[in-house]
């Protein structure tokens, strides 16, 4: 019998995946290829941690799945998008994708540049556009989506990493993992929270939970792109090793980085143990995260 | 004496840019290099078209100021972005921007691509932090600067543009105008009626007047940049020229096409006739943008 959690991951990805193709038109207008674009990265591929992440806080706070979807896809849509534009010539130069051609190869630079202000913008349309939330959940959750995604969470993380040369520091390391990689994680929980109307010290606790395990994953997934156990995920060679960047398996070396993480997820774990809720379910989400093979 | 109307844009803009300047730090964060971007490319600059129509619709309509000064800067962020993705090299490779380098240019396209991905959701983020807002006005104001903007909107007709080629129909070329240009005029139209609480009736009359101007305002665009009466407002070859691109100008030459703009700013100013309002300051402000002579 498969675990509880992989049932739970199983049909919630199912879910996510259902929503996502709902959004964006496959109609014949003047600017399908637009669409398609969008399409071809956002849908059918990616692990969906931060939607998976999202509505597990809102079930565990005691909120109703149909709310929290429609968030949960945005901050899917703000993270593919965030990937397009990362995959650029101009920035991390990536040829590959979850194991296809990234956006700009399939198509152009132009309409890859242009598809993913689009997913950028829609995902805010989308949440002041959701029938299920109230007007006070919509303006916080923009809030806490652009906020974590803008200049001082993801994209700040993401121009420090742009300008990083190979003899960074752990400090620096660790700062731009933290806005690149774990604000991003911590606006799941956040974003989940606000859909279940949970109490601000609850939300508190959940920052610092999704802080421990956004930064968890992030190592965990420098690891893996040293040690790729599945070739499918990627090209052979990371942009990141072929651009001879550090990480945090070139700087502490692989056993390190795995103490580490598992470190940052005890700590995690111990954080969920404060909330007066069943928080099973987050507990094996963060575990799955930490422990995945690939 | 100067106009009145001089006189109200003169103040009006000063107001615009003190406000854009609070916005964006200046602080010395590892992450400066991305606001000093944002900063070269917003500030200091721009014709302000699009705010000046909100200010001037919420003030029209009775709304304060105050309220739409907020929503004004973001619709121009937008702008601004818009404009920063449109110059890369994968996209109208423009070198010049309002008489200087191009952000890519004066920074790195990476740098480029990040700060107007910022600047895009900053836009967002401010409107749903503004306090002078109800969340109701927030949520309004979002929608419609998410929409228009998007891909039914702006970065449509982005994408139609990036395609087209030079045989292109006037009806295209319409289509590409509506979208690209007039949805972010009539965005401003929109949004100011909703900074000024404004019935929906009257709202509707504003996105018509708005489409009118908006299209009007990019055709005397196309016939300036053939004719070109400043030469400190870009470079002297236009890279619609350069990329041989068929403008209302060159499909309908410049006499058809001041006759095309005069034609709709008429029947733009025969719609403000119909709001119950003194509508003189809406009226002189779209003479002003179709008469203007750079």
């Amino acid at each position: 019998m498969p675990k509880l959690i992989d049932r739970y991951i199983k049909e919630t990805l199912e879910k996510i995946e259902q929503k996502l193709q709902t959004f964006i038109p496959e109609m014949e207008s003047s600017q399908a290829i637009l669409y398609q674009a969008a399409r071809y990265s956002l849908l059918g591929a990616g692990k969906r941690i931060r939607p998976l992440f999202l509505l597990a806080t809102s079930e565990t706070l005691g909120g109703s799945e149909e709310k929290a979807l429609v968030p949960a896809c945005a901050l899917e849509m703000i993270h593919t998008y965030s990937l397009i534009h990362d995959d650029l010539p101009c920035m991390d130069n990536d040829d590959f994708r979850r194991g296809k051609p990234s956006l700009h190869k399939q198509y152009t630079e132009g309409i890859a540049t242009l598809a993913g202000d689009y997913l950028l913008t829609f995902a805010f349309e989308l949440i002041a556009k959701a029938e299920e939330l109230t007007d006070k959940q919509k303006v916080q959750l923009i809030k806490i989506l652009a906020s974590r995604s803008g200049g001082e969470g993801m994209i700040g993380g993401q121009i420090l990493d742009l300008q990083a040369d190979s003899a960074i520091s752990l400090e620096s390391l660790k700062e731009i993992h933290a806005k690149k990689t774990a604000d991003m994680i911590i606006a799941a929980l956040e974003m989940g929270a606000v859909c279940a109307e949970s109490s601000y010290s609850h939300r508190q606790l959940l920052t610092d939970f999704g802080s421990a395990i956004g930064i968890a994953f992030q190592i965990i997934d420098d690891v893996l792109d040293i040690a790729p156990s599945d070739v499918t995920q990627g090209s052979f060679i990371s942009s990141d090793q072929f651009n001879g960047k550090t990480t945090y398996a070139t700087l502490l070396g692989t056993d390190q980085s795995i103490q580490t993480a598992e470190k940052l997820l005890t700590e995690a774990l111990e954080l969920l143990q404060k909330l007066p809720f069943d928080t099973e379910l987050l507990a094996e989400l963060a575990k799955m995260v930490i422990h995945r093979t690939k």
